[in-house]
């Protein structure tokens, strides 16, 4: 797709991380920029790791009871009214369908930023009996946000890829092991798959999902010191419920209202992995994510092509019937050298090296990518030798995101040393909290930061200062950070 | 989710086949009507038929080189009319987003129809030299066509889930064998998962896809006389090339226009399904694409039923291990008949009865979901047992539309002829024809049947007849039919 010019990397991720983002996304093939701002086009590079991400996701979701479904595109604005907290919330956002082919549609209709509004009434629809609870259905599909900020591939685009769980419940309680256990699935996402540990909390009150009980959310910090909002996991409470009429006939034929819940997790995972673990040379993708896990790169000189290729093919197989995504690079119109920067600029986590050497100890020389160390291992059982190379890889990725959390989460007791701290290092800063937002609001007009979450538990004990702000009794442990 | 007063298909697939659709498509849970009309709501039984078919699709076109991409939902309203057969084609039929939040849009944003317009222009950008080629692309997702005409689901909503597919080749050959691969992917979905004999051909030049070269097609028909077009495959020659600039360096660094192809095909599979194979007991799903291949339901008095449960649960073990997606349908609350008829409602191909008898034999009786044929087998070797009885439903069902089909094509050499056989009998007439549309016109203004293909080959010997409706020399031979 490209002569040699287009390759490289050539901003710097400490120095000037959006451009080296932008970089990293254009040259490692994941995306482009569409036509109209906001927007992108998934290459197919890109596309395979959504994909990856899915069949994990989606096996999970499956086995705890979720089944699929698909609702309507569009949402009619009527119905988007019912829940005024949601239309307040996201009436600035909405994109409007306001003619089909040459007419001006009677009712505009939202192309939707958000489900609830348009599932909840089929629940009503669906639910009869304590039998039929719980229901849960999900749907992977697109949104669109028109947010003006911006655009950051993966991070920031007016349309974008996620999967929106909705759910019904008997009880609060169940309603709220519902929101946990998904939240707990997005936790086991980022640290199994993504390999980026994570911070679990509630959003401050003024942040929660409109008309929301709850909002928890689980938080990534990047390496720019910036927090990413990895996933969201609503408890509705029976705010939908009363809009859209989500009642059930309990044990006793007593009619009650259902309890619902609302999850999802958008490609903003991807932007959180491309930032988290990428470098100068390009791309880094954990071997769980990874369209291929291995690259063996063959070097030859002409009089021993022939035997460094068929060794290098044996090599290939034998890793492919272990299971692993493996691709042999015997292009014959590249260099070694070259192939090494391409499979490194797309972020292959481990390369193997094979030439005349390998071919007489029958041996392979093994690379990973995050640091270049390397390795000669016996060719023996090769596929179990090369997946602890995968493991060691992915432990490698998380070993150095969970240091870079340790150390990022930092206290402060006052306002000067909020605002000082997260200027000098970034990360969060947890401190006593009023709960009152103009508190935030001192530190967000200063420096941008803001309450990205406070403790799980509901009955946390209330710390025992006062604000870091204002001075009142405090009744949370706030945690401020800059945010994406 | 109902009581029994809902449960049952009361209208009559022979008397009145469009009310018998909607009822099974409802009753069998596969979807409901949204509140904006022409759009539907896909329930999880209904959009697991989609991900099975899906999984099998995706499948085949990974093996055959395609990538999975993902392409704004929106296309600006100057990209659209950069290909005049497509703006022309598709312009009364698209909708429109005019506002952003509170915004009036400087340029109108067309909900994609379909996607050439956004993806060719990316081609060309992403296509340098012939190396580059094949590129082969393809996008599950939705698409909206504001027709007019009446919801039918699946048949007919002004949304719907489809996969897109879109190429670009050296050559016009090499452009006509993805076209062909594509279409003989369709035919061996439905012929080996849907379990729906098709005819093959080409669409006649006035209903080609807008700006095509050649649109090829497979057409299956219904019970009811009529044809669907199955899925569509368009060789797109040169104009999409030229109209967003598609050119490639060939081996001699000459520069050449690419030769393009897209391919797609819809829910409207689903519809073809269900209207094929479902009775006036319900849906009937054959076992490629069931989400329970085997239903087991076991029959017990108080005092029998440990060692019935016992027996079953082993039997939906070993069901389990060889491979086969099964239900154990224990439930305490509904008798065995009640059990039959909501799994023959639903369309489970193979029906288990377990009762003290079969526990004592060590047997199990099996029950075929198309004809009710009942067979004892014993439960030796209980899976590949299974198996063959899951591969004589598929035939069963398969033999049935392909008798249908052989039925179906007559022939026919004048206008009153050609009338009253699809009048009397619905199905194909296949006549001679000169290729004039007004001939078509003739037949479409009298019982509203079209010209669905021509013979495939595009040098097939024109027939030595004269056209059947004008007596002019006929170039082809055509297959008129009334469609979905």
């Amino acid at each position: 797709m490209s002569g040699e010019q287009e390759l490289g990397i050539t901003e710097s991720k400490e120095h000037s991380p959006g451009e080296w983002y932008a970089e990293v996304v254009q040259k490692a093939r994941l995306a482009s920029y569409a036509p109209m701002g906001g927007f992108i086009v998934t290459r197919p590079r890109g596309y395979a790791l959504w994909e990856r991400l899915q069949d994990h996701l989606d096996g999970w979701f499956k086995e705890t009871g979720v089944q699929n479904a698909y609702f309507p595109l569009f949402i009619p604005e009527s119905y988007l009214e019912k829940e005024k907290d949601v239309v307040e919330g996201f009436d600035p956002e909405v994109a409007w369908v306001t003619h089909g082919g040459h007419e001006e549609l009677e009712e505009r209709l939202a192309v939707r930023p958000t489900s609830e509004s348009i599932i909840t009434p089929f629940m009503a629809q669906w639910i009869r009996s304590h039998r039929d609870l719980p229901l849960r259905l999900n749907q992977w599909c697109s949104v669109v946000r028109w947010e003006a900020t911006e655009t950051k591939p993966f991070f920031r685009t007016k349309e974008f890829l996620w999967q929106e769980g909705h759910t019904a419940h008997a009880t609060h309680e169940d309603a709220w092991s519902e929101t946990m256990l998904r939240l707990d699935q997005y936790e086991q996402l980022y640290e199994e798959v993504l390999a980026i540990p994570v911070l679990k909390g509630r959003k401050p009150p003024h942040d929660k999902f409109p008309g929301a009980h709850t909002t928890t959310t689980i938080e990534a910090l990047m390496p720019d010191g910036k927090s990413v909002q990895g996933a969201t996991s609503h408890h509705l409470g029976t705010s939908f419920a009363e809009a859209y009429d989500v009642t059930y006939a309990d044990e006793d034929e007593e009619e009650r209202l259902a309890h619902t819940a609302s999850w999802g997790l958008s490609w903003r995972a991807l932007g959180a992995l491309i930032m988290t673990h990428s470098d100068d040379q390009g791309l880094v993708i954990p071997p769980a994510l990874a369209p291929e896990q291995v690259v063996i790169v063959p070097i030859w000189q002409e009089d021993t092509q022939e035997d460094v290729l068929d060794y290098a093919r044996d090599v290939a197989d034998e890793l492919e019937d272990g299971g692993l995504r493996v691709h042999l690079d015997d292009r014959d119109e590249r260099n070694p050298g070259f192939k090494f920067n391409e499979w490194e600029l797309l972020g292959v986590p481990v390369r193997l090296e094979i030439g005349p050497n390998e071919v007489e100890e029958g041996s392979v020389t093994v690379v990973h990518r995050p640091d270049g160390a390397s390795t000669v291992e016996d060719a023996n059982d090769l596929a179990s030798v090369i997946e602890d190379h995968l493991d060691a890889v992915h432990e490698k990725l998380y070993d150095a995101a969970a240091d870079r959390l340790e150390d990022g989460v930092r206290s402060a007791d006052e306002v000067s040393e909020i605002l000082g701290t997260i200027g000098r290092y970034g990360g969060y800063v947890e401190t006593a909290w009023c709960g009152d937002e103009a508190c935030e609001t001192v530190i967000k007009d200063e420096i941008a930061a803001e309450i990205v979450m406070v403790p799980m538990e509901e009955d946390a004990e209330p710390p025992e200062d006062a604000c870091a702000i204002c001075g009142d009794p405090a009744v949370e442990t706030a945690y401020f950070a800059r945010t994406y």
